[in-house]
């Protein structure tokens, strides 16, 4: 039997992935750089298995079958992988031909859609993964990149653990448009994150179509692709390297803020923050202006960032994780149980409390659920191998569980 | 008895003014562009009065005396004021040597300071031009408009009727920055505005100091001020002479879009627009979506754009505008009642409607007061001087009116 079964994880970009050069192969019009979190609490688990007896290939994700459109960007994955495979069996013949077989694909997240966190990354890296598992290719990370890339841009950064740069390139084949990891999760393991999920009625506009109106129509786009990101990917990076907190949240929050900017400079404006992410905001930047009095250290503690939706994503050192979710919860009451992957808060539970010298009138207080819940998680490793007892396919081939 | 009284109206920006070059002389990065609005409805009406037996320079506003501060803005205006008077005694020594006298100086708004809407601009200059009127002085708008704005930068704007630009010149002395009319009101009195006055519970930035943090911090200003704004001066002028509304809604809305955006950008960002600012930016944009069908005319016919605050003016022509209420008030239900001064809706008072093929998902019903009021002006002409009779200040020099 031939299969293999993955996860792959989630990540949250620092400078912001926004706007096709190419829409085909996807490429960007800006190196991005995200991190990437900890598959322990996030994560899609993929089983792919390949099979003489299988008629066509096909796909399940959340045990909902989907279609694979012809010319779709799944195809696409597959058949690059199976290309992959093809190659290797050319150079050793004793490999059975498993890229002439059809193949079954099962996929599912261990997080809600409703929860509002992009799973085309985690998605498409796992399917990647667990197709390079299965065929056994000796490829690197980066050169898997390329093909997950095609299926959603920044899923090429859900290949590697740590703290991973897309490098935009610049060949019209795409070659060079691949993820490399600036550096692993255990040089800088203190990297915490909170989300805080954010409900909102509005649907928002699909990143993918609101991408390619702000390059269309958005004067200020260009400006940030040719001045201002270049120079943020080389300060980020170094700010990576040396572990250095306060600049990785300076940068990190600038670059989400103008993502942002870019958007509302689109013609129809786009809006992705709602007024309770930018009381969110209003927050953090308060906790850091007390931080930054030279009384309390002269530094940035926590940073914000925004994808193309209203959730906050904060980055923190582990150390004001605790800090940070009680002054989240005096705001934002919750109707959820905190679940309390670290054991910060023991039985009791999450108590609301602000940082000595915070001023508490940057934000009102929400009324219970306006947050609806938030997620503890820290940087982590790239795509894992599982043993065949995680299969989500069962032994027929088919899912092990179907969505009723 | 040497008094004069005047109106001045207040105007609203569609290119917008957002950052100094200069903050004492109050010179601006880029050049801007406004409509006056008909005193009719919104105005600051301003006494002053010279007389040898006061004994300092005194200022009332809305009936609260203001301090003039020795180095403030108001003490730039008066002098300036009184230096042109000075000016004109010197070539005719028959006229009263009024610059040598002490003034008082009254002015009230007829619109109320919580409607949000800026009154610094119809302040300064209806100071200005009292004064003006007070002494005398034979100076053009366009000179006393160099004057206007070292009080308030874009009062300069509402010493002239109809559209107005703000230039922003290129001297360090800023005697080339200053408000010429592209067209009077007369040219195309067919534009209409509807303020939306938004309840917002949030104290926002000033905008003094928000758009000189915006200067400091935000990479994306300076591309907009270099390469954005001097085309959009020229094309919104040419809009205006042609009366073409379309290119003049587009561009108001791209420009209100951009300012937001640069603010965005700042550090620590800054946001002007709440939730209900937004939806009101999704009702018009899907307004003109039906106004751009080919079968519809293939034009828009509504153009939102927003201050430092979350009101929103919807500039329209005249035959827009029922339509434009009806819509409003569908998602936006009124508590107050509409003041009307048009005649619009007769007795039976504002009905909700949404135009044929509007599709009403793109807001939710907002409950009762999340726009407070709403009110219906047009374009107007320059401040008015009044008889004496509508003087605000009493036979003995004081303000007729005093708040308790």
């Amino acid at each position: 039997m031939f299969t293999a079964t993955t996860t792959a994880p989630v990540n949250i970009a620092c400078i912001k992935y926004w706007g096709k050069r190419d829409t085909k192969l996807i490429l960007p019009t800006n190196s991005s750089l995200s991190v990437t979190l900890d598959q322990d609490h996030l994560r899609s688990t993929t089983t792919s298995r390949a099979d003489p007896t299988f008629t066509k290939d096909r796909l399940w994700l959340n045990g909902v079958e989907e279609e694979i459109k012809p010319v779709g960007r799944m195809a696409t994955c597959i058949a690059e992988m199976k290309r992959l495979r093809k190659e290797l069996v050319e150079k050793d013949s004793s490999a059975p031909p498993l890229s002439t077989y059809f193949v079954h694909i099962a996929s599912f997240n261990n997080f809600p859609t409703a929860a509002g966190l992009a799973s085309s990354a985690s998605g498409f890296a796992a399917l990647t993964a667990s197709l390079a598992a299965l065929y056994e290719l000796p490829s690197a990370p980066t050169e898997l990149s390329l093909i997950a890339r095609q299926g959603s841009g920044s899923a090429c950064r859900s290949l590697l653990g740590g703290f991973v740069a897309w490098n935009a390139g610049t060949l019209d084949s795409g070659l060079d448009s691949h993820a490399v990891q600036i550096a692993p999760e255990t040089h800088w393991p203190d990297i915490h994150a909170l989300i805080c999920v954010v409900s909102d009625t509005k649907k928002g506009t699909s990143s993918t179509s609101g991408m390619q109106r702000t390059v269309e129509t958005s004067p200020l786009l260009q400006h940030r692709i040719k001045h201002v990101v270049p120079q943020r990917m080389q300060d980020i990076s170094a700010a990576i390297l040396a572990k250095d907190f306060d600049r990785f949240a300076e940068i990190t929050m600038a670059d989400s803020n103008q993502f942002h900017a870019v958007c509302l400079d689109t013609s129809p404006p786009i809006f992705y923050m709602n007024d309770v992410s930018r009381a969110i905001i209003a927050v953090i930047e308060e906790y850091n202006r007390v931080g930054l009095l030279p009384e309390n250290g002269g530094k940035r503690k926590a940073a914000y960032t925004y994808d193309a939706g209203p959730n906050a994503v904060i980055y923190a050192p582990a150390a004001h994780i605790k800090e940070i979710i009680s002054m989240i919860v005096h705001f934002f009451p919750q109707q959820e149980t905190f679940n309390d992957p670290f054991g910060l808060f023991g039985a009791a539970g999450v108590t609301a409390a602000l940082a000595p010298g915070f001023n508490a009138n940057v934000a009102k207080t929400w009324e219970a659920g306006s947050v609806k819940s938030l997620i503890h998680t820290k940087v982590g490793d790239g795509p894992r191998r599982l043993g065949q007892e995680h299969s989500v396919l069962g032994d027929d081939g088919f899912p092990k569980y179907l969505k009723q």
